[in-house]
């Protein structure tokens, strides 16, 4: 992700990173070599009789325009969910700790053991959503009897979460806590559980193909056939009114995409890195360890990975 | 549903599988018809005095958008309710199971038992709502007994759901669970309850409609219309615009439709099979059991039934 | 409600049940016979100096769309809500009985009146809803004392709720169930409350009359100048594109108003009847009763009561 | 509130009560004023070289009638979530009074005192909201030492709820109810604290200030040049487009400042008088007394206060 | 925040302060210049056969209309959730102290203990929120110890939402409170929790950035070239049209900035200190204490901050 930085309006306007410029600029540039060929070309097609006029292009432009917004919207709303999935992460893992610590009292090792276990998870969530290997990290918080079976499984996630449950069900056997409190505390892992799920569901289930492929082919036909018809109005003007409108549809058709699929790497996809850090960060400083991990900070180009 | 492959924007432009391009090809085929006799019959309704100009079908185009953006949001938000009820199923089987293993502890064949009830749940939701046979699917999962009781019913869910019922009430009187436990777990039997409610009221009650009909004629009376009023300013070009312009509506349209029974086995709706099989194998793998049935995969054509 | 039926896009172009069609055609004849009048006015007004350009009305068409596109979402967004209510009562019915019949046992007498009750509740809503007469379809439900303390009320439903908290509390009172259950079970009764109160608070609140009022106006005011504006340019062709955009305009204005009272008995409103009679049959079907009351299917017009 | 009348499409075009033409009309009537002097002035300003097209104002029109599209959605939603918490407070009245009855069973004197104080609650909270004073109403339901500890604060509502709560945790300590089942009557009290929450936040904080100051000037300022606009091609018709345009955009931006502050006495504002009534009402029934206070229904002009 | 004045609609023509208009006067006026200075030119650059209409900006100005409409959307949703968040704050600290007064009784003491750390919480959100020290403020709240446990940690709020969980489970330890009513009170810490969560997300995750990057880009380049489209058809007329189309557009892209960080201290952001304070004041009358702090009101310009 890019962090806004607080930039001059001025400035702004000629910012690289964190656009979508960086990859649509080949496309604009074949944009602009269309637009100023069709003005040499133009005297030429006039004398066969074709003639484009604006008007068409001006209802087609506004349906493009409205189907773009919505499906704009489609994929900011999976983004915001993604995005709010893991700010739910954030808070039950920290009342889940803050209820057992306050329940269960002074077994530090136990606290410890279970602060290792939800670090396990947010990373295993993580790594699973961006298909890279969980061993590595894995290995740092679970014993290697927990590890190996955690990663007998397709789906390791599901696996800490048992045995989150297993530690919960093993202080009830042993009366730490009676049914009602176990009950308060088990909210919890279901609540891990319907994080975990929700964004295996929008990793899994993008928005329609066809949405993306209708509005894909209507973008890019509608740039391509627009400096033929601007030419008999602007002539030399055309490139740039062609191009402005070009990026103006392009890079809309572009982010949509990007924000699409949340859980990516690229310049507008969510800091999973970042915020599985801060997680990291909240629940050792409540278990007053010394130790806290550094804190993740964006890089010189505002990227926050 | 279509898994969106990882194209070249240039590729993407060219794509048949899974677009609503094979539906409507014949109406485009139409339109473009209609377009090129328009040209020849010009000068002959010119005579007439007939004549129609771009200006009122910019108005109506406009207007045809909006409302046709309208009716994809309420279809699209139908398509997403339909993904999301889905995702809680998966989540609400995992979280039950878990919940069942780590309090009852060690008996295996019940666990089993249940862990069939579960699956035979989905099983039986998916293929009501497709309006298939249930018998030949249930029967790996119910016992004789159990599957003559659940057949004999209109609505197999629920039976399904009372036998579950049946299994918790029957540990209850055991003494196995308290109260307590019993209501948390009861919890996730009212959760595949909604769940299943709610799919059938997204089955059962389509958008109004009187939207569909008056948008399905609107969007092609204009189409209909159009080459006569492109006609006079485009002359040669004029196929090439209105069929695009038709493009755009009619695919629009034609996409709205297909969400709107997002439980059917269009391109674009929901992969039924591949979510009964992630939860199968998800409670399977809980179950440490050996036998975990293969992963749906696309086919070829990126399809996921 | 139309229930819609699968028909061919050609097709679909003539259906007249189910439509908004036959409301407003006789508006639309007006619109008609309006735009061929000012075909033979037309050289008598121009003497006049009077003229009326396409351009004001271009913008007025795209703002009243917009307008009118956001009341057709409000109008909808209660339709939806409402059929959400009629779903959350199933849903809550069925959770309700499956959970008695597990806790309580065998006592068929005890849950053949449970029942009854519920079923009692989903009909008197129905018919507050639609401010038909209770006494003939309760009394199928309800004891004769009941029957009486139920109509002695204004508010019937809120009466038979009284009903099923009185059941419940008995049962507690006997000692057949705990705090924990009865709060289990009780909270499908707030649910039930809920809804009932859902349904009243969309029966009793419109969207904001003004809205309706100010878009109503504009709407037919439009349409009305719309052939002054477009016979200039399009002279006998007026007729076709004035009855075209009216029915645009207009259609979506009355289903708008046809939607907003989701609960009446038009051509768009919910099937109450139908959804009353699945809930009956699925409760029925609960209890293995023998006698299920038929299923309701649509006329012969696709029209489900 | 005005409550929709069921009237023929034609008489409601020259509806007056409840439209919002009453506030409106003598800004219509300048703008009305501007146009008829703009026709005689036209030769005059030509002469001086000014010109206005109307196309500038095309892309204006509808830039505004999206923002106003937008102001109205989110005024909108603030009308309907404080109609949503209004239909929220009766719901849980009603279930708090079932629940306590149910529970408590015969002791009427505690009951009456129980369903006085949720009347006075209702009434504070609809009193607050319209800062309107409290005590004439509060006196009829509170004992002269509960009505002076209620005023002396600068929350009445919140002192209501903390009386409810000191009920209830009497009856507590009697040993009356259990821990649960406070526990679920608690419930409701918190439901009653986020319902007066809510109203307060909704009266607290209106829509961002600056949109409506943007959307106002944009609005006006509009109107104000659309008769100069409008002339060279209307002449003797631009009043009645620019009248007719003016009141599309300037009533919308009037209803919506109505809607943004859905507690006051307006026409489109809430009957909270009617709501209070009705809860009064309900509870008055669900305790089966004699004296229920008279329905309150709408005056001759339709209005519900 | 700007509180709303009741003006008549003429004074609101005029209003400086709590518009964006202080923000972007300078850069109105640089397209001012821009629009008188092209006047100038025109003949010049008409010479040179570089001619722009208004036609392809018609196109521009929709879409960037529209996608414009859309991320006003999505700020205003942040800045409605970060209100509705800061609601429920005030909510639940209601709750919170109400359910522990009536259970807990009479040890005043130790009620004022937990009404100071209610307050410091409140407190040390909003100073985090806005990146302003803690320090002077929460030694008004906590003890000397408890203090410097609190901001020794990175996440202040967290640790007072411990001191407040070992309060409560110093209660349940006592013997005072039953487990069900400690799950009852938990559930407020729970709820206090997820307010700060999401706070911290919206804070943390602004709408991905290359929207505003692409809108910000598009609205500036459409308002620079504007004047060079608009002088042809308007000559004298320019600078109002460009002028007026700039600010509606410039106007809205500024305000939606503002919106998307809802915790800052302008004119349009969320008046964090008067919540504070009313807050404070609500939990003080609960307690009857004498001292309510005064009542924070709007500054002269209608501020409140």
């Amino acid at each position: 992700m890019i962090v806004r930085p607080h930039q001059h309006w001025f400035t702004r306007l000629f910012v690289w990173h964190g656009s979508v410029l960086q990859k649509i600029y080949s496309r604009l540039l074949l944009n602009l070599a269309l637009s100023i060929s069709v003005i040499f070309f133009l005297p030429w097609y006039e004398a066969l009789g074709i003639k484009l006029t604006i008007a068409p292009f001006s209802i087609l432009g506004v349906a493009i325009a409205i189907f773009l917004g919505f499906r704009n919207s489609a994929c900011y709303a999976r983004f915001n969910e993604a995005r709010t999935l893991w700010g739910q992460l954030a808070i039950t893992q920290r009342s889940f700790l803050r209820e057992a610590k306050s329940l269960l009292g002074t077994d530090e090792r136990q606290i410890k053991h279970f602060v290792n276990l939800q670090t396990a998870f947010c990373h295993a969530l993580r790594l699973t959503l961006r298909k890279q290997p969980n061993e590595a990290t894995l290995k740092k918080y679970l014993t290697q009897e927990e590890l190996q079976w955690v990663l007998k499984s397709h789906a390791p996630c599901n696996r800490i979460l048992q045995l989150m449950a297993d530690w919960l069900a093993d202080k009830r056997k042993q009366g730490l806590i009676s049914d009602v409190v176990w009950s308060s505390l088990n909210h919890h892992l279901n609540e891990l559980s319907a994080v975990a799920g929700g964004c295996e569901r929008i990793a899994g289930t993008p928005v329609p193909f066809a949405y993306t492929l209708i509005l894909h082919r209507t973008v890019y036909l509608f740039c391509i056939m627009l400096p033929f018809a601007l030419v008999t109005d602007l002539h030399y003007m055309t490139p740039f009114l062609s191009v402005f409108i070009s990026y103006t549809f392009i890079s809309l058709d572009t982010l949509a995409e990007e924000l699409e699929e949340p859980f990516g790497t690229e310049d507008n996809d969510l800091p999973l890195d970042a915020i599985c850090n801060t997680i990291e960060r909240d629940l050792h400083d409540m278990d007053e360890s010394e130790n806290l991990p550094e804190k993740l900070r964006p890089n010189r180009h505002y990227q926050l990975s």
